[in-house]
């Protein structure tokens, strides 16, 4: 039985550093993670108390774009966020951001047609692109653009990734820049899909969907991170209306349904604010402590953490290679980051990625171990 | 913004007669219930148990390739079911099957590659394989070969979809029929994907899964139907020891996880067996009923339904538009079924498939009804 070229994706590198701080941990040392991208706390309590409460139902599958009440919902909090007046039935229910991003690609584009994305940026981007038999073409983005792409950067192809608060970056594209990008990319006859997944997690700078500046885009948000549902698998995007039916048939065959019980916890969820901005609460305080301390131990050279819960460092003074720098750090500090490869194949050998999703005392002892890792160096 | 040429997929016939059948109830009329593909009972109270009491917990991102536990318990069913032994590290549990469905089709095939299937067969193995860019090749089966094909009826093509239990038709590949189309496709150099969704579902003729005859194959499983757990989301592949880390990036970056709770759900469902033989009395009797009253009513060309919980039947002494005669059928007896099209684009205008996974009463008043109807025809 013989691979297909289409499946031979790239590992991802930081799973190496996962693995290897779970043996530091199985050999009985304390690791402060650093590494990982998601929330330590469980879903909204309101979300787990409407899911005990549904367990008796079947729970069968549901409708191909999800329960209605909760692209009810979702449509309302574009109007709470952004002051956006949504059609609910633009909106679409899927199995995790990552599932958006399957109909998106499937609804959009055929094999072989161009893709472009900033570097850095998430790895999966990429992936699921070449999985699709897609060409994943990346835009080099500089510090002093805040890690993003400008519409001059803008290639020739079919479609155009944008991310904001970025992952690594946590950069924010404002108002004039994205009405600027994705009015480039229309001229250029390309397709602009705005993964918004961390809206929500800011620092008082505020964001922006790119739904406020056109409605010729396919939004992609999730209830991973802003409401702490990572495991649950569920998330959404926004389609221009004359899409709809695609994306319907599309998700109908490839995956029946999103979870129909995630489902139920994430309509509960949306009237969860509160815990969402307690925890929103403690990634601020570890933001604060991050962005005192990180200079100061060496790690000077930061993209401005204006979202998500995420601190992208140009270590190029320190190393020319992040993989072994992370495994030392790891190795002498206790302490696992995310080397740059993975969000960038050409220069992440000189950066790395701090995440502070954890608690603010493993935040703030993993800071203390860096800064005697960084001046036994 | 252009459509994509692959995201145009045939949408589902059945969702129509669905429609209209939800339209029906609206009006105050009742309908029973003929056309649905899954069970009415919730997942096992074992399973809904074990998530409540895990609901503590954060349910954050599992492994990509499921709970190791879960992967475990998933291998020993292959001892239980077949006396297989199966190595946990080949079980990749994954988002439904459907979810397997993208895995298998993204590991083995690329843009271009054609893949042969049964007709009739499930609807969504042609419109998954055209939205990822590959070309469905319909194998016309016969009704004397109980709807299955058989080894010389396969053509030239990259890969080979077989479903035992058949859906539409509940017919089930003997073993030596699959070890002869395994062996047929491998002269062939065809991957093998054996859909097996419906095993546990069996009426006393056993079943037996393309692993007893070679382990070059993708086997496909899931939750959905004899553990009532459709919406949950939650399937399996097995893979061959070569292919699992391929599968493992695969899933990394389309999937990230299957859904955490759900997969907390299936752990606990599997040592629910005596709810899920429960659930498989209820449709066997069912289907005596059915086997018993269809062709007195007039329905007498059928496939021997060995699985599944469905019946597959020739209408074609009746009718040549299967779509106007269910369409008849709920406007007239108030029993909504399936038209076979969705099955087979090509003979399927002279066929029903009549689902038997509700109650007994419902099926019973249902068999009353379609009796009137035909008798007043
Ligand atoms: C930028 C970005 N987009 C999408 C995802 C996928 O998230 P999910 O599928 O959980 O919604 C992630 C996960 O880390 C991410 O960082
Ligand atoms: C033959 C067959 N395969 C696969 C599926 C998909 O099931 P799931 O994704 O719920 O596991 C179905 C659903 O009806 C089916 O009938």
């Amino acid at each position: 039985m013989k691979q297909s070229r289409r499946g031979q994706v790239d590992p991802f590198i930081v799973m190496d550093v996962m693995e290897a701080a779970r043996k530091a941990e199985a050999a009985g040392r304390h690791i402060i993670h650093m590494e990982v991208g998601q929330p330590s706390t469980p879903a909204p309590a309101g979300a787990r108390r409407a899911l005990a409460l549904a367990l008796e139902q079947p729970l069968g599958y549901t409708v191909a774009l999800g329960l209605p009440a909760l692209r009810q919902g979702i449509a309302q909090l574009y109007r709470r966020w952004y002051g956006v007046d949504l059609d609910p039935a633009r909106v679409v229910v899927t199995p995790g951001s990552s599932g958006a991003f399957i109909l998106a690609f499937s609804a959009l584009f055929d094999a072989g047609d161009r893709v472009a994305l900033g570097e850095p940026g998430y790895p999966s981007y990429r992936q699921i692109l070449r999985a699709m038999s897609l060409e994943p073409v990346g835009i080099p983005t500089r510090p002093e653009d805040r890690y993003q792409p400008r519409p001059q950067d803008l290639p020739q192809a079919q479609g155009l990734i944008l991310a904001s608060p970025g992952n690594p970056s946590g950069t924010v594209l404002r108002r004039d820049e994205l009405a600027a990008l994705t009015a480039r990319a229309a001229e250029l006859g390309m397709a602009v899909i705005s993964d918004e997944i961390y809206h929500g997690l800011d620092y008082g700078a505020g964001f922006h969907s790119a739904l406020e500046v056109t409605d010729d885009v396919f939004v992609i948000n999730s209830f991973s991170k802003y409401f702490s549902m990572t495991g649950w698998r569920v998330g959404w995007m926004v389609v221009p209306e004359h899409m709809i039916r695609t994306v319907e048939r599309i998700a109908q065959n490839m995956f029946i349904c999103p979870p129909h019980a995630s489902q139920v916890a994430a309509l509960a969820a949306l009237d969860c604010i509160d815990e969402a901005d307690q925890n929103l609460a403690v990634y601020a305080e570890n933001r604060r402590l991050m962005l005192e301390r990180l200079p100061q131990i060496g790690f000077d050279r930061i993209a401005p953490p204006e979202g998500a819960f995420y601190i992208y460092a140009d270590v190029s003074a320190l190393t020319t290679d992040s993989l072994g720098f992370a495994a030392e750090i790891l190795d002498k500090a206790g302490v696992a980051v995310t080397p740059g490869l993975d969000f960038d194949p050409h220069r992440g050998a000189q950066t790395l990625r701090f995440s502070y999703a954890g608690s603010t005392a493993d935040i703030a002892e993993g800071l203390e171990r860096l800064a005697r890792f960084m001046a036994a160096r």
